[in-house]
């Protein structure tokens, strides 16, 4: 069975994880996004992918539900004590991870293959794809005026409406080896519990991925990241009602018209839909239990069908 | 008065603390080697003009004799854990700094004006100025073959002879804005008792030091950097016996010759000697008040001459 799981940072990393552990070695590759990489303190951090990373291998914490685990801040406190940004977190194990990855891209490496030297050092089965090895970028359009991603998400802690959406450089970029084939060959395709306007949309923004899932032999099942129409965490509730006018399973769904055979819902959902090609369950990933209950449930949903 | 203190890394950074404690706020510059400078993880590493800033700032560990105190190392095992460089310690403190500075330079700045800027968040009126912004770099050339200065110091652990050395790129290097003016508006010039192969000579080899140095209105004076013929830590005392035969006093000399009206010497080699340009003193700087000390003794030494 090949699944391709399509995921943004840390709540797809949760179900990432999930798919992981229940589906064989080899079985799973996860498509991630680069649209809110960033330079910060003159290194390349990728958090989508870092995220997923630090999730396989277990690494993340999971009570400050971002990051590694037995962090610590002294590089960052020191590099603010001699005038350095300081407005991204980046934890001591958390840089050396960008360093390392800052060093290869700067040598020449390519983001894909860096990426799978690093999982490789993990010893974990699972492939990981940057979507693309060019340069993407997400910006807002809010009412305050255009911010890159993290300049809004981060520093301004999103508090600022979103109009729209910009996927910068997505148009010319181009997928990185093995992200088409990955799709096409699949049995399944997965779109993870991510926020889709920030996380999904800019992978199916690269030209050829959006028309690799619809062209799909696989069949494609969604998550919903939000639960009682509400997300667990981060703005997307208030970016779908402002951008779609709703938060219900069928506001999901229209953000990937096409795509789906099946939407994964909550049961807190259960009441807002009547659609026949939903299936309910409980969706909260509390820990890595949860997540392989709720992969479990993602997969049936895909293979079975309601359709 | 105007003091201008030419320095490597520890030892020197000792010596340059103990200058700036006894001298008014603005009476001493310090010119510092930049023939150690390294790329490590990606990032621009100035071993000794980092030693002067944070001994000068009293951020600096004392038991451990190098780096900074309160040192922890997650980014250095991560990177490592991860598959990056891990030969040379860079501390999770440490690498704030160096972060700051591979940044702006990076973005066009020279390493002087950086230099600058970092002794301004420290709040000290003492200048700090690496001898060039030009790329300087110590090679040693040993029976086992030449190497880059700090594969050799740190990678090889110094234990390969030294036949001779070389300092790439020096010959076409600029001194940095300010050191000759410097210089040559010095009433006193002070050698610190760092090493003269590695540390020194790689500033005289800039064209201009050496010749402003020698065309000094200013009494110079060193601090020899052996007692009792032994130095204090790393590979001088062998470097000084293959390369000039000796580790007298005035062995030490002919390092600096036509550069020295006085030489300060430890108690342990004064009877090695007959010459009447030195003074014997404790140089051994074991703390900041033993540091004050020698520092005194030596300006002192400047201005009384025995010449």
């Amino acid at each position: 069975m090949k699944v391709v799981c399509l995921s943004g940072g840390v709540g797809g990393a949760k179900l990432v994880a999930g798919l992981h552990d229940v589906l064989g070695a080899g079985e799973l590759t996860v498509i991630g996004n680069v649209g809110d990489d960033l330079e910060v303190l003159g290194l390349h951090v990728s958090p989508d992918l870092d995220s997923v990373l630090y999730g396989l291998a277990g690494l993340n914490d999971t009570e400050r539900g971002w990051g590694r685990a037995g962090e610590t801040w002294q590089a960052l406190e020191s590099a603010r004590a001699w005038g350095g940004e300081d407005w991204f977190m980046l934890g001591d194990r958390d840089l050396g991870l960008h360093l390392v990855r800052t060093q290869a891209l700067r040598s020449g490496e390519r983001l894909s293959e860096i990426t799978e030297r690093l999982v490789r050092t993990t010893g974990l089965a699972t492939r990981l794809l940057p979507v693309t090895d060019d340069r993407v970028r997400t910006h807002v359009v809010t009412p305050a005026g255009r911010f890159a991603f993290q300049e809004w998400f981060v520093a301004r802690r999103h508090e600022d409406e979103v109009d729209a959406l910009l996927y910068e450089g997505a148009e010319d970029a181009t997928p990185a080896p093995g992200v088409v084939e990955a799709l096409e060959s699949a049995d399944t395709i997965v779109i993870a519990p991510s926020n889709p306007f920030v996380s999904i949309h800019p992978i199916l923004a690269v030209p050829g991925i959006t028309r690799a899932v619809e062209a799909r032999r696989a069949r494609s099942v969604a998550v919903s990241p939000l639960i009682g129409g509400k997300a667990v965490r981060g703005p997307l509730d208030r970016m779908m009602l402002r951008l779609l006018g709703g938060t219900s399973p069928a506001h999901v769904k229209r953000c990937y018209e096409g795509l789906l055979d099946v939407l994964v819902i909550d049961g807190a959902d259960a009441s807002a839909t009547s659609d026949g090609h939903v299936v309910v369950t409980d969706t909260l990933m509390d820990d890595r239990d949860a997540a392989r209950r709720l992969a479990r449930t993602t997969l049936e949903a895909a293979m079975d069908g309601t359709s």
